[in-house]
């Protein structure tokens, strides 16, 4: 049984080192063992390597597509969204979740890290981007040391 | 297990006619008996009793939703997609399915009637729209005459 | 001056007849000529007639372009907005005008008309689709029989 | 006559600090000044600012709405484009131009940021985010002192 209160958006980029796609697919096994639906933006890299760890553990997982056709998900995607919106779709990956975890990540990343801290949505961050503001540094991005810890941060901040 | 190579979209307007209403509820029941997954724009109508009728068979059913928020999901929606996008998720409704069974409807769908055409993703329609173009009828939307047809033809069009 | 409280969407193919092409010139220049600014799609064939016949008498012109890249933009786009949302721009055309003017067209034009009409935004249509719904004719689309005739119909249907 | 291959866009928040507002104002007044035209997400704050400083100079101002209505856009704004896409919208905020001046901004800004570098779009900082990965300072956002400096960068970058 689905339990759409645990949805949890893994973001990243599509060409992760070797350790951020081990620690995505630790992610995403976690994800999977504690019950949470794995949502994700559906392609290669990091978001990859999260729904290949969820399905090694019998977990559901969503790909939000930029493009125009299902075949542009990655193997381990069960529920293809097509979007044909192009990056835009970086918004409803992180809004169709509870809390994103991100992992490593390029600009693509980012955005999707300003998506979700514009609508309140926690970020839980492995290896990730840090910010500042004029200087004063933003700690609105929760450190997470490890997969395990990542996902439960972010299950500990699902609203139930 | 999610066959999601048999994605259908149901669509159809918020405030359907009672006839209509139970059409969907047809229609998702239908589906779910086949083994197709539901995807629709999540809300209540024709959106909803499709998924209610997809959901009493044990079918799986996708809401792609225009606000913000899952809480404007229909009860039955298993799997709540929030776009934030407003009415341009039609575009993410139609392209999510590989067949389109529309059911009365309004001009919300109309719309997708037209994205779902211009992409070249078959619609079944039911009580729905007709087209003419220039004094000359457009037969593009397939006629069923009843759920159990809509359902049949839009699973045979979805190329294995 | 731009007047922004008169801006006209002209909607229509990508390949239309030569009727066409020629109707949607002699609308896009009926609009300067009437200082109405002209927004579209930005890209060929009705898109392009109708800028080029703004362009002609000195009217402002709006391209709202589906890709990435303002390349795209037909040479009579004085504004392109580069949206990168595929066929959801098709919304913001509609949305972004007080009218909208249909001259021929396929199934993106229908998807505008319909957008257009579910936010009560009127249509004015030249040799375009018509509609019918459960057997009823749907008269939404207000007929106009030369392009004076639809500009003149879409100025006096915008609140001043 | 305006001169689409110099759009700039300015992105900011909604609440900035006077100073911001100061800056925003003055970046708005030099870009017209050179004849640039500006484009933004068309709300209060920095946009209005910007667009207040760009129109006392005569210069175009372009607003691209997250909402339904042309009236949520600021008296400054010339050309508003309405897309009925929410914060979707600002990816067509900076694809649209061919450089990003950032002054202040939150996460909102931040989204804007990512979607910009993603899109190999050139970004002058004016207080605004600072970025680093895994501990490297990510140095993509170019630093201005100022408002002319930062305008002069801006169509520096600009390829004719």
């Amino acid at each position: 049984m689905l339990d759409k209160k645990k949805t949890i958006a893994v973001i990243g980029g599509a060409e992760p080192s070797p350790e951020e796609a081990r620690l995505a697919e630790e992610v995403g096994r976690e994800l999977a063992r504690r019950g949470a639906i794995l949502v994700c933006g559906g392609l290669g890299g990091v978001m990859e390597a999260a729904c290949k760890g969820a399905s090694s553990e019998g977990g559901v997982t969503i790909g939000i597509l930029p493009g125009d056709n299902s075949r542009s998900a990655n193997s381990y995607v069960q529920i293809p969204i097509v979007t044909g919106i192009g990056y835009a779709r970086n918004v409803a990956v992180v809004k169709s979740a509870q809390a994103v975890i991100a992992v490593g990540g390029s600009y693509g990343t980012l955005s999707e890290i300003g998506h979700a801290l514009q609508s309140s949505i926690p970020v839980i961050g492995l290896n990730t981007w840090s910010l500042s503001r004029n200087g004063q540094p933003d700690n609105s991005i929760i450190l997470a040391q490890n997969p395990a810890e990542a996902v439960a941060k972010a299950l500990n901040l699902v609203t139930d």
